[in-house]
């Protein structure tokens, strides 16, 4: 049951493609509504065991009891406990009772929402849209077909190339050709599979959007051909300003349609980024976007075949009219000696500058022909930035999937392109981040996403990467990806660089499995990743567990922590635990529910697998997703009686989506396994029986 | 075993006080020393499995293997798992391997250490100390000998008296005499218990040492007194730097005397702090420490029994140098747009003055007629705030023990005054991290410490009270600080204080035994906390267990993870779980080695005992110290045999340590228990028998 209510006035949103008649106000109690002049609240009592789930990319845990969040796209790093946000707004919850019907909220707003979530009094949760919201409120008996209703409303997810399922290695630092083609060499050499590389910022002529740098990258059209030869592509990151030094032809004619955000007086706002000054695309326009979109066409045209968009929250360095306080502050002090709250004024005067949201006050936009505040419709920049994209994609070639994954998006964005959880850092702690938001992702309609594996900011070590691949090989998006000026962190730098590559052989042997579980995700608006709370809802271990996910009807639990050798478990129902070497090399333990010590070396993934399900791998030996072979599987699985897998096939490439669906049935007779299936299926590591372990 | 190397030419250190013969170099293999330069360098092979305690106060696991520390004492916020530098140095290293011999390794330097732990490569150890070093080598059978023998070698802990025990409460921003005896009066009309209240630096005239506010805080030895007649110790902040706008004379008198650290020129260093610009005494120099220790005099006459010493790494917000700098930079901007790395060199130019290296080199200090530079010696500089506090204290009273904590330090602080963990934040993971970082400070010869309970910086939340309560009721520092700006923290804020002063009447009674614990460990250089691994190192699971420690002949295992409703623990021998509510309503759960899942809402504290050990708890009702009979206990206890306790009993504060050490003896018979001791001890609540749960 969804029912929908406007509160003020809210700017419209992308969120829902197709809105339900609106409800009269108020819903019903214990949710409560009120207006604060622009600003609309609910608010709802929690009771002591109810469990609130959501907002996508959000730091803490799974369940998001117990702090204050603020849905306000910004640039910030580090992404540490007590943040509030970060550079996405998500604003879906759901509350999961002890018992009793599941409440979602979906707060669709495109201005600052702030969710008291248990933390200013523990017993109530409430909501505080600043310029008003569209509210939807779903109720279900269970929490995923919840979620399966609120997914249906803000439509279908983004459905990357099969390519964008393969391993991306990325880096800012990356200075030229060369290098790029050294990295390459380095996998194919060593026979790491490999199916991306990213360009960051370094590729572009001093780092400006829609710029190629001449000297350092000279023949991008060549660079493409010979990566794609050795079935690597490349991936470009595009950011959201336009350059005004850089590109001023660009800029002028963005000015010129009337394409550009503005200051009050009408002016373009200008802020700096990475190049200097830029101006900033009205993406609320659609006209706007499809010129933006139309600005890919040359890069399209050298070969790429997808992005990445970066700094679209937006990112602003600083601006002219903050530069003059910063300067008037520090000139104030000048021989002086500043003392007690004066020292941190003098001190953070320039610091402060970036993402002072003082500089997104008073900007204008246009939505249709009224005009907005930029700050009632701020998060949805960088879903505009992704929208804009993609009409460019599919002005070049409507026929074709482009990969794109956005830093900054609101929900709506999600059927446009997948994310990265944003600019993290090789912490542990991270690792754990990356498991948890898997699931509010999914919820909030991102299949396609995964966090920079080994961390982007600060030095990885070995053992991190190693256990952060030991999570990665099942994200959608898998992506290794680390920051100028920290330790390297392609996998053949590392001395454990073999058991590195196990792991993807995993990976790539996953590959099928994971697109097709996400392509049937998209369709039926269902979660690859949920918490355990969602499958087994009357277990108070399994909605207690904070380390574990479900993915598809099997289970991660990595290990989390420097230096452990294993990790508990918990099985909340009897399970088979594949514990993988490589793709290849693999224990198989079927295990009992309850709790479990279980050992893990380094070099080793875990997934644990539902009874009566199967899991088929692909054949080995592929390096690139272009080399899989797509038409036999070995199964793993313990089979007790029957298990079914629906395996998608496709080009990997076409748009719209147009493929297989392969049944896959397994039965287990007195003296073996029998399948039925129009694939080629290796049996012989199916297991039955009872509980050896 | 210990062998004594000396590399290059270290300045002394007070870390050893009577130092064993020197050996001829090298150590045996495989340890391998080199000099480069001034500095010495120890590498180490490590094997797969071992195990690397110690560090003190530092960030990350108890096992400190995979990450790269520093020892350089910094003012450093916030304390993220990537930092290498905190408040203290603390150079003792334990190296647990599977089977055989433990290795001690003491790099005793007062200049940079740098330890590579399995870093850089995950087999090798490097400590390299930038001006060589002090190398001390243990070797021992077990740990917690090593750890005896280590301790034995840089002297006797010290021991605070006994309210030092008792509950504190501190925040930054009690601004008035009003403040604190509302603070007060708040506690004591709801029956919290309270021992002290910590002054920060609201309580000086412009945040300068050894001054008084006279208008917020007009009589001090009044409120000192008043506060004395409700049992609570008022617990002034002192700071390092002494300030020359505010305090001209104790300036001019340093310099004259030429106590202060100097610059090149040999002019005094003047860097800026709260006060603004400050001189710094010249620790080293023992006729300076006197008089800055002389300093305390008048604060002590006003009635103060103790003090907490901050800034002393030492913290500098800025110099003229660092400002002068900062202003070239920004005014060679001036009109420009940078852009690429210039937009940092112009947003960092000021916020990077803060804890400047540059501000120090070239400073020089006096050791002896030598003069050193500060970089030589600079990890001594809380310590030699430390030593000449405790100075003060023993000019003014030779017989009374005075409570002194202090946030910089290095090994040889350790003798003179406790420590705060430091700036903490209202994380979960500090919770955790408080917990972490108590075997190592007891390794260090750290008894008396803890962390800001609740959390410094950020907002804390009730459960995260509530819980961090659940564990500093163990800690003998037990203070909940915050800081300015954030949200009111004392107990009585909070819809669940009743259940906070729950916990605390746990903490009253458990304060004879904490308190004889810390004697016993002072005298016997032993360890009141202790990695699992101590106790079980041929245990696996113990040895990998970072989220429980041993305290005494107990084990914690405390929530740390908002929202859980219980956790994992891992009991390494049958235990006996008393699950606390108060010091009267508990349940007493005997368990069997092994993993459990245990229920632990938020108002619990748990405490496991082994078996055939007994802990004396304090009768109910005291509110402070004072209030505490110390000759009737309860006991509680999981008895099959026999077992004993030594409890200790003083006055609280004389010096030297004078008192009564208690024997207690309970024996368990048919028809059930039967003590010796000279207290009254109720023994009704005692267990005996086979595992019910």
């Amino acid at each position: 049951m969804i029912r929908h209510y406007i509160l003020g006035t809210p700017a419209a949103t992308p969120a829902v493609p197709c809105a339900p008649p609106m409800s009269p106000l108020p819903p019903d109690p214990p949710l409560a509504v009120s207006q604060e002049g622009r600003a609309a609240v609910l608010t709802l009592p929690l009771q002591p065991r109810d469990q609130v789930f959501g907002l996508g990319e959000q730091v803490r845990g799974m369940n998001k009891r117990g702090h204050l969040y603020r849905s306000f796209n910004v640039d910030h790093f580090p992404h540490t406990e007590d943040v509030r946000s970060l550079y996405c707004t998500h604003n879906f919850l759901l509350i999961l009772p002890e018992r009793g019907e599941c409440l979602g909220i979906f707060a669709d707003s495109a201005g600052e929402v702030l969710f008291d979530i248990g933390f200013t009094e523990h017993d109530r949760l409430s909501v505080r849209a600043a310029f008003g919201m569209h509210l939807y409120i779903l109720r279900e008996e269970d929490p995923r077909t919840l979620c399966r209703s609120f997914r249906a409303l803000i439509g279908r997810s983004y459905i990357p190339p099969l390519f964008g399922l393969g391993y991306i290695q990325s880096r800012w630092g990356y200075a030229s050709d060369t290098a790029v083609r050294t990295i390459v060499r380095e996998h194919r050499e060593r026979h790491i599979p490999l199916d991306g590389v990213c360009l960051d910022i370094d590729y572009m002529d001093h780092f400006a959007s829609f710029t190629w740098n001449p000297d350092a990258f000279p023949d991008p059209a060549g660079l493409n051909r010979d990566m794609k030869a050795l079935h690597v592509r490349l991936i470009p990151i595009m950011d959201a300003g336009i350059s005004l030094e850089q590109t001023p032809e660009i800029a002028e004619e963005g000015v010129k349609r009337g394409y550009m955000i503005t200051t009050e007086s009408g002016a373009p706002f200008e802020g700096a980024v990475w190049p200097g000054l830029c101006l900033f695309t009205d993406f609320l326009q659609p006209p706007a976007r499809s010129w933006f979109g139309s600005l890919y066409r040359k890069l399209l045209e050298a070969g790429f075949e997808g992005f990445w968009n970066d700094m679209n929250e937006p990112s602003v360095f600083y601006t002219d009219a903050g530069l003059q306080e910063a300067y008037e502050i520090t000139d104030r002090y000048r021989n002086t000696r500043p003392c007690l709250e004066d020292t941190w004024k003098l001190l953070n005067a320039f610091s402060s500058l970036m993402g002072r949201e003082k500089d997104l006050e008073g900007l204008r936009q246009k939505d249709g022909e009224r005009e907005v505040s930029h700050l009632e419709v701020h998060n949805l920049y960088g879903t505009g930035m992704v929208m804009a994209t993609q009409e460019g994609f599919h002005q070049y070639d409507p026929n074709r999937r482009f990969l794109l994954f956005a830093r900054s998006g609101s929900i709506g964005s999600h059927r446009y392109g997948g994310l990265w959880q944003g600019d993290n850092a090789s912490w542990w702690s991270h690792l754990l981040l990356n498991l948890k938001m898997m699931p509010a992702l999914n919820m909030c309609g991102y299949l396609y996403c995964g966090a920079d594996v080994g961390g982007f900011s600060c030095d990885t070590t070995e053992d991190l990467l190693l256990r952060w691949l030991g999570l990665a090989i099942f994200t959608p998006l898998m992506r290794n990806h680390s920051s100028l000026n920290t330790r390297d962190q392609e996998i053949y730098r590392f001395p454990a660089w073999k058991k590195m590559r196990s792991l993807l052989t995993i990976r790539y042997a996953l590959i099928p499995y994971l697109y097709s579980l996400l392509v049937d995700c998209a369709l039926n608006h269902d979660l690859m990743f949920r918490p355990l709370a969602f499958d087994y809802p009357g277990d108070p271990l399994a909605r207690r567990c904070e380390d574990q996910v479900m993915l598809g009807e099997g289970m991660l639990a990595p290990v989390v922590e420097q230096n452990a050798e294993g990790r508990y478990v918990y099985l909340p129902e009897d399970m088979l635990c594949l514990r993988f070497r490589s793709d290849t090399d693999l224990d198989r333990i079927p295990m009992k529910r309850g709790l479990h010590d279980l050992s893990l070396k380094t070099e080793e993934a875990v997934l644990f697998l539902k009874k009566n399900t199967v899991l088929p791998l692909a054949l080995p030996g592929a390096e690139s997703t272009d080399q899989l072979v797509m038409t036999a599987f070995r199964l793993e699985g313990w089979v007790e009686e029957e298990a079914s897998f629906r395996l998608f096939t496709d080009d990997g490439l076409s748009l719209p989506l147009q493929g297989i669906w392969h049944g896959i049935r397994v039965f287990s007779a007195p003296c073996g396994f029998r399948a039925e299936s129009d694939l080629h299926l290796d049996l012989s590591h199916l297991i039955s029986g009872e509980v050896k372990a």
